[in-house]
């Protein structure tokens, strides 16, 4: 049997299971790697875009409302993408295996961060600095107790 | 002085020059190795949704309109991005030196590829599975050519 058709599965439930926010299934990948892959790309890419943000909010580089505006549309669609990604199979990487093990616990901290990034890029659209500074912050929280609970 | 604030300067100075296509002008990033692997990062992602879009207008996966429209949004945001990461002194990875010894003609087939991009995702906004199986062919042979002639 092939395990990705049985992740796929197994994500619908999870993803029926979670509630409001939407959050993809396990996808397919040809490969674990491919997965592992996929993860830290769409990490790396929302890491790079909410680190532009946080310097604005910081007063490091100027603010501009467009270009945050265009940041958080590319924070707040990545913060979709990882969680399909962490499949059965899929172990590896920096990848605690508490995400394996206690799936409930990720699923509901993978939930609260897209909220949190959502919020962003909300804050980003309004072009309000002030708002944008208190998601960047709390956002910004999120990642860090979630990094210290499943990364290794 | 600091390559990246040049590259910047100059990035405004293309993304001005190439018209009605909108592609960021080059990013800062905290070191070269950044810039390579956001535009690493960016093309897998794109490619990942491109693929199975690709999968769905070949009849591998069955068609399902709602995630085509998910895919078809992550691949054009993603479309956008690498472009950025293309900056002086970002040389590395695959990319062959022609992209900065002709850069003219890599801007003129990134603004091209987005353009492709873009009609795949309003083709998988239109649900209709021959326009879907069009625009991933045409987008298709744009990411070989540019393959072809910019990546080693």
């Amino acid at each position: 049997m092939n395990p990705n058709r049985f992740s796929s599965k197994l994500g619908v439930a999870l993803a029926l299971a979670i509630g409001s926010v939407s959050i993809n299934a396990y996808a397919q990948f040809n490969k674990p790697q491919d997965a592992i892959k996929y993860r830290q790309s769409s990490f790396f890419v929302m890491q790079q875009n909410f680190a532009r943000l946080a310097a604005m909010a910081q007063g490091k580089t100027p603010f501009n409302a467009k270009e945050a505006a265009e940041y958080g549309q590319v924070a707040s669609l990545m913060a979709r993408q990882p969680w399909q990604a962490f499949g059965p199979g899929t172990e590896g990487g920096k990848s605690l295996p508490l995400i394996w093990n206690e799936n409930a616990k990720f699923q509901t901290a993978s939930k609260n961060f897209i909220q949190k990034m959502d919020a962003l890029q909300a804050a980003t659209q309004s072009g309000n600095l002030d708002r944008i500074k208190a998601a960047v912050s709390a956002a910004g929280a999120d990642c860090k107790s979630c990094h210290d609970a499943f990364r290794d």
